[in-house]
């Protein structure tokens, strides 16, 4: 007998006869003896709906307004999940976030879980062989309204259940079968993974293969929830995404991500002085620019380029900002190109491999293709590409890695 | 400067532009110096897919699930509402029934009101001059879970919220003007009336005029709040619902309903002797059949007959109930009529006034209607006819009475 968390994303919940094929699964597991705490998302679509509703209204609408209209979602999915269940003859009922509660900080629209009263929830499922129906994505703010997480927060509201329930697994449901080793529309050989760290999940979902919200897998790292993501609409097994230690066999490369929605950008001839990085990137971050790959040549001249990448969308007001601070640096000119790619090679087996950087090098030599940028961490290479060799370097990359389905 | 609570229903905030509507609508009475709150039903059609879906799920289902799924209708709205209220520069914010709270009994799904808690919103109210936006329909049951009214029950949270603010008026929006001497559609010539009694509009809500929900006006009458019925779409001055004190001139007949809703039960042959009705009345209430007009004629024979209506949809189960206790009460047999209508007449004039009923059976009679049974109480007199002369009785009453438009 396991405590479990199942979390069911909103095309897995998308309408009715969705929602009896999830009471089903959910009784499947009660029926294994199993104790089953379960977490929803809105029906697809109906946030989208109501956030349009809020932003047609008013663009600068007060985000606790907005949450008391979105997590509305989420509440009707519950109560529904709620009813099929009892109809199929599984002890249920549905829970608010404000009723357990899951406590929240004030930060509407984006709140933190600070806290779950889980002990109710425990004492139902021990006593009664009760599933609690838990609305994920909302919580209780300090002002006793409602808050919300953020887009994909029901993941991170499944996760911190599990904590609080001190659950073996949190399995998140969704509309794939589980983490590949890159994205399968681009590498038609691209296996799923039976098992990924929680650090090779966060560099894969930073760099775009968007299964779990990133907050969730820190979460889960935080507090060592083991996470299964698996398919709502098949039985095949997931992908386990759990502690280093738990996998014996690690791979040096688990997968390969890749990323079109950054911008490049270089700050030419910059004074080399000390404390000239702090006075570019200081400006940006306190104008909420998220700065992700920077590299900076040595200096030749007493001057040095700096290079970095932001996300696509905030090039205009990089471009601005720079331009205003460009008297109290004084660099000599900004080049920009939105038309990058970076690509990711990402495995906790690089640690003890050496070579893993090299192989990546030479793969793309050989196809000709031009690496504008490099950054490494302990786990990943990125490069940053012209986007147009996007999926020719991440094919490359699979087979030079052997990633490829035999 | 006056207190004032208002209440939208469902066709006046069924999109955002009506939802634009009632704001403007709101801030106009705000601007005018009054303290307003405002009650909100579901957009439109919302409630009606709600409990559809539950229903779809299961036909017995667990009514404080279908509560916590159905109550989100009017939380969207009035975190819609309160938003667009902001937008143009009105202090508000929405308050769900659990928050403020609105503490009802445990019957979920037709919950009653116990008490509403309102010191917060009449603070908030007095010193920030904020809008509260209070969702309708709902409340906070013993169990701490969502309870909501019934149908309509929109109104009853309105006159409930007026009570508790000690408001100086409820206005009731709504897609009709007011409350008319009788229904437009049948008489071109129906007028709105300016004031009505509690009483008189106890007596149309219960013979088909759904302008109120019955218990709102109940309560009202309790709790001698004035209720105003107008358009949310026009800006035509509405009729008042007050206590008698407050109109002098006093009509004989302030309107003609009917009701189409109803079938006439004979009991024929029943022996004539004590408790016989109550032997037959009584398993009819255990059965939750409600039993509106009946009448008794003398004995012959040391046998009587009973004739009595129930609603439409009750027809077949009293027919079983009745079969059931044939041998307990030894009638001799059983006729019933689906085909026919109830026609009242209703004014609170006529308990000083002789003749009212002498000139409905009059008006009657001149247009060869035949009546089958007559009931009165102090400010009503009604009639069953056959349904097809229904149309034909109300604009005989209506001009006999003096009613039509000039």
């Amino acid at each position: 007998m396991a405590r479990i968390v199942m979390k069911f994303g909103g095309t897995s919940v998308a309408d009715l006869d969705r929602i009896r094929n999830v009471a089903a699964r959910v009784k499947r597991e009660v029926e294994a003896g199993h104790e089953v705490a379960v977490v929803v998302s809105a029906m697809a679509g109906v946030t989208n709906q109501l956030v349009a509703w809020c932003q047609a209204l008013s663009p600068l609408h007060d985000a606790r307004e907005y949450d008391a209209v979105v997590a509305t979602g989420e509440q009707v999915t519950s109560g529904l999940l709620a009813i099929a269940l009892q109809e199929i003859g599984v002890e249920a009922r549905s829970w608010q976030g404000w009723q357990i509660p899951i406590l929240t900080d004030g930060a509407h629209g984006r709140a933190r879980i600070l806290e779950i009263r889980a002990d109710e929830l425990i004492r139902r499922l021990q006593t009664l062989g009760q599933v609690p129906v838990v609305c994920g994505f909302q919580g209780l703010g300090p002002d006793g309204r409602i808050t919300t997480l953020g887009r994909g927060g029901s993941d991170t509201s499944a996760v911190a259940l599990a904590a609080a329930l001190k659950a073996d697994r949190c399995d998140i449901y969704t509309d794939v079968e589980g983490v590949f080793t890159t994205d399968p529309r681009i590498v038609a050989k691209a296996r799923k993974l039976d098992k990924i760290t929680y650090e090779e999940m966060l560099e894969l979902a930073s760099v775009g293969a968007k299964v779990l919200q990133t907050r969730s897998v820190e979460l889960a790292m935080k507090e060592k929830v083991r996470i299964q993501v698996l398919s709502s609409f098949t039985d095949a097994p997931g992908t386990l995404v759990v502690d280093e230690d738990e996998i014996v066999e690690k791979e040096i490369v688990s997968g390969i991500a890749y990323s079109r929605d950054e911008a490049k950008v270089t700050v030419r001839k910059v004074p080399d002085r000390p404390g000239i990085a702090a006075a570019i990137f200081g400006p940006l971050a306190e104008a909420g620019i998220n700065v992700d790959m920077i590299v900076q040549n040595v200096a030749a001249d007493g001057t040095t380029d700096l290079t970095f990448t932001v996300a696509k969308a905030d090039l205009p007001r990089t471009e601005a900002k720079l331009a205003e601070i460009k008297e109290t640096i004084g660099y000599a000119e900004i080049t920009t190109d939105a038309d990058v790619a970076k690509v990711s090679v990402v495995g906790v087996g690089m640690r003890s491999h050496a070579g893993v950087a090299s192989t990546m090098f030479r793969a793309l030599a050989e196809k000709a293709i031009n690496i504008q940028v490099i950054t490494t961490s302990e786990i990943k290479v990125s490069v940053l590409i012209g986007a147009e060799y996007t999926e020719l370097a991440v094919r490359a990359l699979h087979t030079a890695y052997g990633l490829d389905a035999g």
